[in-house]
């Protein structure tokens, strides 16, 4: 069954996901050999610094020019795990063109650029896989894509960044504030230097709109998605949570229309029930839920990031995409043939909590009620709290839209009797 | 894109799974043909009642006569969800040897004669899946096959009997006996007239010896799983559990010994820490951790049996055997190429709960632990309880072989002192 002819693979980037690639490679060669049903062979490996010592990779397959690179001609899989937009994307579309197959684990560029990059890989009748760039090591994509493709996904919904969710973990536990355990996550290594990407919501963002694009089989761009960080959320807020019987993760969320004529997709921080599965996610651990029409509810569970489990992600596709080379053929391509529209934020349907300064008067609670009434938000709770002629009122609300929310907001900021609103937080997952 | 031909369906079996099947082949028509590329077309069904009504089936599609209709020579896919071994293993032998690729959800067949299937299947060219056999809903097979074919495997650890988790549920919640709750599993459909398999392990055991085959690229036989039911698991076991910070679910295991060299898989009741994600699978519900060099540990979860949830399974199979129909090609067969061999349960190591019922009198602990040592068995923790001249003694071992346990334990019963072992089950999971 072996071929003799080797498939020729070049690496695109050997930082912390591409050595674990290049190691793996010859660790198991082997295995992969077996499984692909030809031996694979590191046929080049593109950086950017060259003289950087790099255990177990021959220097004289190292080079700096990733462009010549790909347009050798004779390479069967191109794997770019540089990252960010540019030389990315050109050397990836420049790869298809030299008739190369690709494995990428670059959820920004993905996000931002999928539909053309599917368009140049059909084009040259090539794979283009990427199941490492959502949630690490965890299986997803090929599941969203090939196990449910029978089934109507309605809702996907994870904590799919593990920097984010080893700090909210960190406040949840400790009670430590935003800061504090933003620099324990730096100090450990969760956290960049520039953590902007994680905290801000960014990286999520990007995985929101290619799991949307799969799950619903519909294109949605990185704009499309709704996006919130997490560098307001405060200790006050999880103490809140916890008397709801809640904890906080920055969740992304992607959801099919009640009529399933429309999609939505973002990303904010949330209340979740201590009782869903989500809220015993620890650490930097990843984890998301599928709700589908016939399976029900899935989840997958796992690493969301780091240099093994998303190296195991990608040779995982290294072996698929192989084997598709051998057989001649190509796996699934962009199914984007639901062509949903994706609505935006103010259709979203959830429920709130919502933190109110009020004055400590009599009245106060009939004239906040009357606002959420007349803007169609029901409410489930308040709770009044009174100390010093200050006191708040915590209301909980059942599920409303974000507009309807957003309304009643900005009446009751309005109101003489509302010193402030000190916070608004969705609630999920119940 | 879109092909005129139809892909043709034969369905042998229209019952729990076999009905949700052809519900969503109607319902789900366009968004499946647009996934596959081509409509799907029900050609026939094939039950054992003719006259039973059967809703939304056409009745001139219905025929008792499975075998002319896998015959028929103009199938494209055969969906096997009649269960059991004979007819369906001719049947679906006959339906290669006319052309058609066949899904199945046939655990028993499938972990019996799983070898010789996939070589029929690649004889005449054609796919052989299964999905839906193992777990119901959850994409169990598909990772393991191809989104860890770049990893190496080492251990599946997982509850995969829904009925059984119901009743250990039941026991651990509400304090209820074995049949107490296997009475009510009975009254509320979630375990059958006769539990036999359920109750007994052999479900578990065959899906075992499938996940075990697929894991670790080799042939595990059915004979090769170690089964132990869960008729014997009582609530003074349960109330043992918790004193530990455990709780007793019926667990698959399937592990590589630590050198590499051979493999193990068994299904037995055994205790977990309430720490550990498996602890807190409810109900009917199915979840299966997976260990692996380079991704860590991923956990699969969902439900495991059900008519909608399993017709999602072979559903997403039928789509990707239409796509492999359509572009010509197979997708991976069977991978059995590591060919270790399997160990038999004495080899396996793990840690043991022991209670024992002695005398009360100084100098037994002495005793017992003597012969513990004597076999090379590590004590972790003894409790020791005494009442009205009886006394109880509860040893907690560390890690060690089965077959010293098992000679420990033999020589624990000759001891005068001992008067029985009340219980001794593993403890997994750590
Ligand atoms: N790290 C994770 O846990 C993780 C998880 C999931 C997905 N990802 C994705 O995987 C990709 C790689 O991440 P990483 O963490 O491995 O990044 P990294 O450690 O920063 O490595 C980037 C690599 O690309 C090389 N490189 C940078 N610019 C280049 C250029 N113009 N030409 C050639 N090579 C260039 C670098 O060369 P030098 O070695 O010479 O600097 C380095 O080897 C990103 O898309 C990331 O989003 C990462
Ligand atoms: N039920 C689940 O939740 C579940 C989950 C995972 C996997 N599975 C697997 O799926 C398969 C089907 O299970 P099921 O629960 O759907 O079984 P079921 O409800 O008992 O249905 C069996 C079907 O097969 C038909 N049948 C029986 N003998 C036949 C014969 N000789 N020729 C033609 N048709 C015959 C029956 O016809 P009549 O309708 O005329 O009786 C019935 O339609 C089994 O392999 C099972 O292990 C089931």
């Amino acid at each position: 069954m072996m071929r003799t002819r080797p498939l020729k693979v070049a690496l695109l980037g050997c930082g912390v996901v591409g050595s674990e690639v290049a190691r793996i490679m010859t660790t198991h060669a082997d295995d992969l050999a077996a499984r692909i049903g030809a031996p694979v062979e590191l046929a080049g490996v593109a950086v950017r610094r060259p003289d950087k010592v790099r255990e177990g990779i021959d220097p004289a397959l190292v080079t700096t020019d990733a462009t010549a690179l790909v347009k050798r001609g004779d390479l069967d899989i191109v794997v770019e795990v540089i990252g960010g937009i540019e030389p990315a994307r050109t050397l990836i579309t420049t790869a298809f063109e030299h008739g190369a197959s690709v494995v990428s684990a670059n959820k920004a560029l993905l996000a931002q650029d999928g539909a053309a990059l599917h368009a140049a890989a059909e084009q040259n009748g090539r794979d283009l896989y990427y199941e490492a760039a959502v949630a690490g090591a965890i299986p997803l994509i090929r599941p969203l894509r090939e196990s449910l493709a029978g089934d109507k996904v309605n809702r996907v919904l994870g904590i799919v960044n593990g920097t984010t969710n080893f700090i909210l973990d960190k406040m949840d536990t400790t009670g430590a504030g935003y800061q504090e355990a933003l620099d324990e996550a730096t100090a450990l290594g969760y956290a960049e230097a520039d953590p902007t990407a994680d905290v801000e919501g960014f990286d999520a963002a990007a995985k929101a709109a290619i799991l949307a694009g799969i799950a619903f089989h519909t294109r949605v761009r990185l704009d499309d998605v709704h996006r919130e960080g997490m560098t307001e959320v405060t200790a006050a807020d999880f103490a809140s949570a916890k008397e709801m019987g809640c904890t906080i993760k920055l969740l992304a969320i992607c959801e099919r229309a009640e009529d399933g004529a429309s999609v939505t997709a973002r990303v904010h921080p949330a209340m979740i029930p201590l009782s869903h599965p989500l809220a015993s996610v620890r650490g930097a651990y990843n984890a998301v839920f599928v709700e589908s029409d016939a399976s029900g509810q899935l989840m997958f569970y796992g690493p969301g990031a780091g240099g093994a489990p998303t190296a195991s992600a990608v040779l995982g596709d290294l072996v698929a995409v192989g084997r598709n080379r051998l057989g001649g053929t190509t796996g699934p391509g962009e199914s984007a043939y639901a062509a949903l529209p994706v609505s935006s934020m103010g259709e979203v349907v959830t429920r709130y909590h919502i933190s109110l300064d009020v004055a400590d008067k009599p009245g106060v609670l009939a004239q906040v009620a009357t606002v959420f009434a007349e803007h169609g938000v029901s409410i489930d709770t308040v709770r009044q709290q009174g100390k010093d002629g200050e006191a708040s009122l915590v209301v909980v609300t059942h599920r409303a839209s974000d507009a309807a929310l957003g309304g009643t907001v900005e009446a009751l900021r309005k109101l003489d009797t509302v010193r402030g609103v000190a916070s608004i937080m969705r609630v999920e997952g119940e």
